[in-house]
């Protein structure tokens, strides 16, 4: 007897109406009568279940009666159309087995749940509809992410995680040390870092793109993809200590070819996952965030606006509306800025060329002297997703923006070096993985898109 | 003018003879005399280079003389078919503008260097030829490892890299903690944790296996792909402290399906790296494993053996020859017994159901109380590639391993509630990256397969 998936069963019906069949999952609902019953099966190849019918002639009629949910099961039976149900096709048993009755004690009864409380139930929610669509849709789109870059000739780095020295200031890393913490061995009164698995300090690294820039220069195009560590001590919606990143970085590219990139990188992915989860998103679309779909089928055909910093502030300040922060020119856009400049355009914003003082030492210096070649994609609902910049290409002029910010030299070395050997002028971005999934799922907390999230004193499981 | 990458003009030659492309890359070599000179030129998208002819008709021609390698470069002109040359083609140049002459301290000149020496400048060794082939072949591997799950129905799990607890124990883990090393928080003498970002010890996991479970039960079949850190101070030719891991769980499987999987997801990566990177190959077939071709297509067509291992001790106490470790029955096979035995079979071996004293407590328990149902995949050449297992899936007998191997199970009760709400027939494996990358490409050091390696006494860039 054929074993099948549950997804086979919906995409190839046809091919097994009348056929005996073998199913294996677990049970999400059982109603029962006194001749008859039906399960609705799920084997988590498929968003949805499949029906399986069982009558009394079946020799453990009883036995199957009292079946838990989540009890896993194997199912035995012939494949059969349906007149005027609900779904169109059931299996109609010959053999309903279970593997193993799960305990009464399992929590997904049927009854609604809060998304607080799955949190707490993180190695059970993905049974969920709700989660079992979330971390299809997460696993569909990581999978789009690389196809994207595989298809157009870009080379995948596994940047480092561990690191002595960053980018970005060693304020937001994390420690990491091999050396026993209750007794740490001392040299002068302080930590003995010589001791240590790498004979010094180490951390984890919140960014891969100086890396990035590295293999940009032998391969032209390249991208990262993993998990990056922060420390942030911020209790948000969208904020999480562990997350996945995707920094893209292109040599012989300039800021205006980093936008294009942005935008046909965005629109691939949306386009893409609405054919291949309708499903989900239909799902996401009526009981997550209502509108969902036409929201994301009108950024696949929607030119993206792009404007300057001065010009976003520009509207802001001309806005006949209070604000919680006043938008400045010399300053960050606070949430409620980027909410009201994709409104204002009705669909995604590029705002560019940003006040340098608020931003990264790499970032290429504009001929103004006044603003730096960086650009923040703002969506509607779900603001900033990409920010990116054109690095600084020029040795001095970089080495001389270090100095004004205090960055350390010596550390970074081999990242000057790019600056000396066949520099380029060349771009990259970084995009929040969990805040891309927020996006295209309508999922408003950054816990309920990463399968077990971790937040300030909160590390379970 | 368009801009083209020179993998185009290698795959699609015919359709650019005749046209003026521009090209953007850098300079491997230079040859010039008084009227003309050569430039093999590089941008990443293809291993090979393209040959630049540019004459003395260009007003710069004295300068381009004078580039470096690993000069920044724009080229144009027109793509022309060469007759009885090496490459049957090459770019009469208009035009050769340097965007970045080189500095000529730049450490890649043409002559031969070590792979000692490349790992001190890995910032820059991308740029030769053996890296370049290694971490294309990296990149696409990491692809076809996404590709062949996800057309199978798996879903991607990126499982958690903190963590509070490990089922391999915390030996080898690294500690994570946001806290000053330098003024620890203590509290009766002890460090406080309480006062860490998640307000208890955490570290960084080396498997995402125990997630996998739980994702797998949800979706049947899951995988991982992440890093992984250990804290192993051991400076081998195989050991990093930091890596890359591929974990499949799958619901409803046993260990002679997951030998079926191993084998033929193996197979795939094989024949699929073949046909997408021949040059790559064949360079490291001539330059660093002669026959590496040879062996590559004998694996995709030969069947694995099965054995237990009890058996490969037997053949191993049989054999005709003096052992450093002297093969015993209830012990790990050392890196000769692992070579001996794939010579022996002249191809991959799957060594099964081990002595459980030496595995971990979820492998699942044979029959006969002295064995565990856990499978080691040996290839001619890197010895064990994959471990994996049937895990076990019986509540009461899992309690009872985990006594006997004092393994805290307050920690662990997400992971044993698996086994009680639809517990299954389960099996995974875990396949290290770098490993499997080492066997195709015939590298015989992890540290010259990974982009940045992270290894004792050594965290550089």
């Amino acid at each position: 007897m054929e074993k099948v998936t549950i997804k086979e069963l919906f995409k190839n019906s046809e091919k097994y109406y009348g056929s005996q069949i073998q199913i294996q999952g677990w049970i999400r609902t059982l109603r029962d009568s006194k001749n008859f019953g039906f399960i609705e099966v799920n084997d988590g190849s498929y968003f949805k279940n499949v029906q399986v019918v069982f009558e009394n002639n079946l020799d453990n009629f009883d036995d199957i009666c009292k079946y838990t949910i989540s009890t896993s099961i194997t199912v035995e039976g012939e494949f059969v159309k349906t007149e005027g149900a609900k779904q169109s096709f059931e299996i109609k048993a010959s053999k309903v087995e279970a593997f193993n009755i799960a305990d009464s004690s399992y929590p997904l009864q049927k009854k609604h749940q809060t998304m607080e409380y799955m949190r707490t139930i993180a190695h059970l929610r993905p049974r969920t509809n709700t989660f079992s669509a979330v971390f299809r849709v997460r696993s569909v789109v990581a999978f789009l992410i690389h196809r994207y870059f595989q298809e157009r000739g870009y080379v995948y780095l596994t940047s480092p995680i561990i690191t002595c020295a960053d980018c970005e200031g060693s304020a937001e890393m994390f420690n990491l040390t091999k050396l026993d913490l209750d007794n740490l061995p001392l040299k002068d009164g302080k930590v003995d870092y010589s001791q240590d698995l790498f004979g010094k300090k180490t951390f984890i690294t919140g960014t891969g793109q100086l890396h990035g820039e590295t293999f940009a220069h032998a391969f032209g195009k390249i991208y990262t993809f993993g998990p990056t560590l922060r420390t942030e001590n911020s209790n948000t919606k969208t904020h999480a200590n562990e997350f996945w990143m995707i920094e893209p970085e292109i040599a012989f590219c300039d800021l205006e070819d980093l936008m294009d990139l942005e935008e046909d990188f965005l629109k691939y992915i949306v386009k893409n996952i609405l054919e291949m989860c309708p499903e989900e998103l239909e799902f996401f679309d009526k009981f997550i965030e209502n509108g969902l779909i036409e929201k994301l089928k009108k950024v696949t055909t929607s030119k993206f606006t792009r404007l300057d910093h001065k010009e976003a502030i520009d509207i802001l300040k001309k806005a006949d509306r209070e604000w919680e922060f006043k938008p400045e020119y010399g300053e960050d856009l606070a949430k409620e800025h980027e909410k009201y400049i994709t409104e204002y355009f009705n669909g995604p914003v590029f705002v560019k060329n940003w006040p340098k003082d608020i931003k990264a030492f790499y970032m290429k210096l504009n001929e103004d002297g006044k603003t730096v070649a960086a650009v923040d994609l703002e969506v509607p609902g779900a603001g900033e997703i990409m920010g990116g910049s054109q690095r600084e290409e020029n040795y001095d002029k970089i080495v001389k923006r270090m100095e004004e910010m205090n960055i350390d030299r010596e550390e970074l070395y081999w990242y000057l070096e790019l600056r000396k050997y066949g520099s380029t002028i060349h771009s990259g971005f970084g995009l929040g993985f969990e805040r891309l999934l927020m996006y295209l799922t309508g999922m408003e907390n950054i816990r309920d898109v990463i399968p077990f999230p971790r937040t300030p004193n909160n590390c379970n499981f």
